[in-house]
């Protein structure tokens, strides 16, 4: 006979990703005992995050505010590096990238990998808006930051070929990313030494 | 450069037991993705609790109404057995054997156990209110449902003997061998309360 406010508040808590039922009503209960400093500035942030979160329109990235805080900055004089686009599969690859503080240019965010499997072609992509933003004279590099998968390694080579025709150095990230691994699981030492490493195709 | 609201939807996901940094982003990326049918629901679930849940007047539970839906339900004709409380440390206790179906009485939430070192005495412990309850002329038991730690069973003796001018049956949870548990890997003052307690069969 948990009342059904606190049951809800649980069911709900157990489908983060890594919470299971016991771990969600341990989480209920921490949130209740903290309430003042923890349940309800959290309640105001994801209602914030809802409300704000929009897909960037230039890069694809999610943030509050279109363009996103990485496309604004390369607005600014002193600001981002305009002439390097780095495209990732998700936006959990960028975050991962931005918290090695090790690349300072603009991102690309596909929404994921080529795939005539599940029905998955460019335009499904974001890809002809990456081929322009990669024709603009100020962009001279695009760094293929892909996972080291089927996927991602089937759509570097894809983006690869439809970049030859833009006046870019076209990169991938070093080895040194595990075979089969996804940059949202890696250390940052491994990641930052990937980018600093990263060859040309 | 993660926008700010969604760093903080980041750190306060991490305060959660259970959910590092790791982790915390990937529940905030999951929660950005499922905007509508996880993170608005969650929010509004969270400030809805925030706002509602109090402390049970009468037995120390956390419920959204004072007295909670255990208590209330205690009241009704044909509803929870008021004969008995079961005394137990924290609402988490509670949570746990509610979830058991197997008791239907009421409660009595003391908050934490008796601790000389930590100044915990039974004025912070919702003593004299387990007391008072233990005397009205309905209630014939009383369950000691705290854990087998030193804290607990330090409590449940004092309890014990500060019941004892009531008229009530004072029991506590029976030590034995957990269901499905191996012998091997039993501890030692387990498994001898097990031998001790031994029950015809
Ligand atoms: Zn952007
Ligand atoms: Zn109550």
């Amino acid at each position: 006979m948990i009342g059904p406010e606190i049951d809800r508040l649980i069911q709900l808590l157990a489908k983060l990703p890594g919470l299971g039922p016991r771990s969600a009503r341990r989480a209920a209960l921490h949130l209740i005992k903290k309430r003042d400093s923890l349940m309800e500035p959290l309640a105001e942030a994801m209602a914030a995050a809802a409300a704000g979160i929009r897909t960037c329109s230039v890069c694809g990235n999610l943030d509050t505010g279109d363009p996103c805080h990485v496309c604004r900055d390369g607005e600014r004089p002193g600001g981002r590096d305009r002439t390097t686009l780095c495209v990732v599969e998700e936006v959990g690859d960028l975050w991962a990238l931005e918290r090695t503080g090790a690349y300072r240019g603009l991102y690309h965010v596909l929404g994921g990998t080529l795939s005539a499997l599940e029905g998955v072609g460019p335009d499904d992509l974001n890809v002809p808006k990456l081929l322009e933003r990669a024709s603009r004279p100020e962009v001279t590099e695009v760094i293929l930051a892909l996972n080291a998968t089927v996927g991602g390694q089937t759509t570097a080579h894809y983006l690869a070929d439809r970049l030859e025709g833009c006046e870019v150095r076209i990169s991938r990230l070093a080895h040194g990313v595990p075979v089969g691994g996804e940059l949202d699981y890696l250390d940052d030492g491994t990641l930052t030494a990937a980018l600093r490493a990263r060859r040309s195709l």
